[in-house]
């Protein structure tokens, strides 16, 4: 029997959509105000899902107190008040796009999680823009 | 490396469910209070999701202010403040269920987003009624 | 010791923004989109507060289950799936605004709640729009 | 044309993760806090999905009526105010895990949706735990 | 300039309506199911909110961190994972209402915020039923 | 009849808890991880609530088309992806705790607000902390 187990995380942080090697004015012309030079941010929400066989012994997929462990010390610790663009080694070189930040948490997560385990990540920057992806 | 991103967008409308070519006992019989003459409406809530890969070059699978202004013109637009039965030329002779508001919505969309990406929408006509369509 | 009990409801109903004895292009100037010919509708969602002194029996201000059905008998039945310029008689001459939605159901509601409890009203129309009357 | 649609209950309940087979040390190591010998409770959010052609007569996959029925007399009734150890015949020797719940009510509702249709069920125990099962 | 902060924290535990000092048909014909012996639960949300001067030197009405502390040693550690019957000292002899619990919460509360302050505690014990006091 | 209407909003932005003639030690002392140097943000949510009697022509205590116009202009167009450190001149030598943006936002809306209606400003800073505001 498989089963998708979900938990909800988040974070506080800030960012600028904007690639080195492009001028102020061709990322403003690609990224608009999300590239303004001083910084925005959001609330973050994180939904992590972990999908597999029940364990018989437990009832459970994961346990979820293991799991939000996993997410705080990997996701919240290292991103809440911080800043993509300067704080978060994967993005020295990397736009912080949702995009990119959902397949960064992914592959903070994933060595985590038992390979027999799916994986799948849902972030939610503003209540209208969310992104997932599953490896 | 396939990624959904989803934008969500909302208009308010008014509608009945209603076969013309049923009698008002029938329409009552099968869609109950749905079916009363004289209309009610909800505050719709659409979910549009697009998966592919991500860009190299921008970080994004679309470009969400292009998607969200898609959404505007071809669904919010046209559908906010207007009644489906009488006012969007589609439900002309179909029953705008939440089923087929939601097909139509995809049909709007569709030729907009470049082939190589999916499209699904998910529909709230209410906070405990949605629809999910993906072509 | 002053407490106060809180109840959500919601109804969903169409209307329009009119008034009768202005013509067309006035209703559209001072309404806009909100007066359209052919209504429009939302997700209503009602709070409904009652304030008053703890019964030391129950230890109730109100019981809530006797407010649920008070709320039930005078707003969700009449009004859901209704249309408030067409339907409902105190909008005969009355334009069905949220504010003067929000008064209607405290009248409505007034009568049935011991009057040394106080009664507050408030009237979510969208997710951005809200009114409160407290009589 | 393949369509999904969902309907969203609720119930409120007790629980206490626990094994019989085990002692009290034994499920405190594993379960923590959810083991405590009084019971604990959740309001209980359930998402039914189902998936199938939509009926070209109606416009539905399901009459959502009809499947809001369903869901009241096979999961709200009897789960409402009642503890899952103690009240709930399928727990009687079974681990009322958020896991093992869903698959509970997927089982419940299984025999009273048509074959052709697929069933899935969502449920959020907290704000931050969710479960889903598709059998 | 007087502002009023406000900090949500939330707990899950049982309870059940029930007086001692009455036999069981006089609790269920009073209270329903809300009675019934095995408990119930809830996710409770509280919303704790203190309004006074902002403090010149560091913008505050009181440290929101504080504030988070204070609620979870006095609110959400001892609640969590309870029974408000059986576990909580104030309920020995109280009926868990809602009403009840607001106001145990508020004295909890009470004397850990400066006498300059004003508190109000609103607790949420469902999506549609919500208490709220201020002392 | 004095009625209360509410528009929400919403802006996206980047600050830290800072006084700058504090050194970084007693900065980090008294406002913790929020006062990072390299900022963090949040997606505010602006509840706006006017209070007045409702004018008897139109129905409306305030046209919140009209709200909804001063707000955009004076909120969310001014502070949307912007520092509240380094971008917002109210803040040149004013730390942006959540109590202080809200009063800015009061201020800042006030003056186009008739005299004869109350104003109160709502700021949720993230899902868990809220500032109120009334002059």
């Amino acid at each position: 029997m498989v089963v998708t187990v979900k938990r909800k995380a988040h974070f506080n942080a800030a960012h600028r959509l904007f690639r080195k090697d492009w001028n102020d004015e061709r990322n403003f012309e690609v990224f608009g105000k999300c590239s303004y030079p001083n910084y925005h941010g959001h609330n973050y929400e994180v939904v992590v899902s972990v999908t597999g066989p029940i364990e018989e012994e437990t009832g459970f997929v994961i346990d979820l107190n293991e799991l939000k462990k996993i997410i705080k010390d990997e996701v919240e610790e290292p991103f809440d008040h911080r800043n993509f663009n300067l704080d978060i080694p994967e993005f020295a070189d990397l736009n912080p796009t949702a995009e990119n930040i959902t397949i960064v948490i992914y592959n903070r997560l994933r060595p985590h999680i038992k390979g027999v385990l799916n994986l799948s990540i849902e972030l939610h920057e503003t209540a209208r823009n969310t992104v997932t992806y599953s490896g």
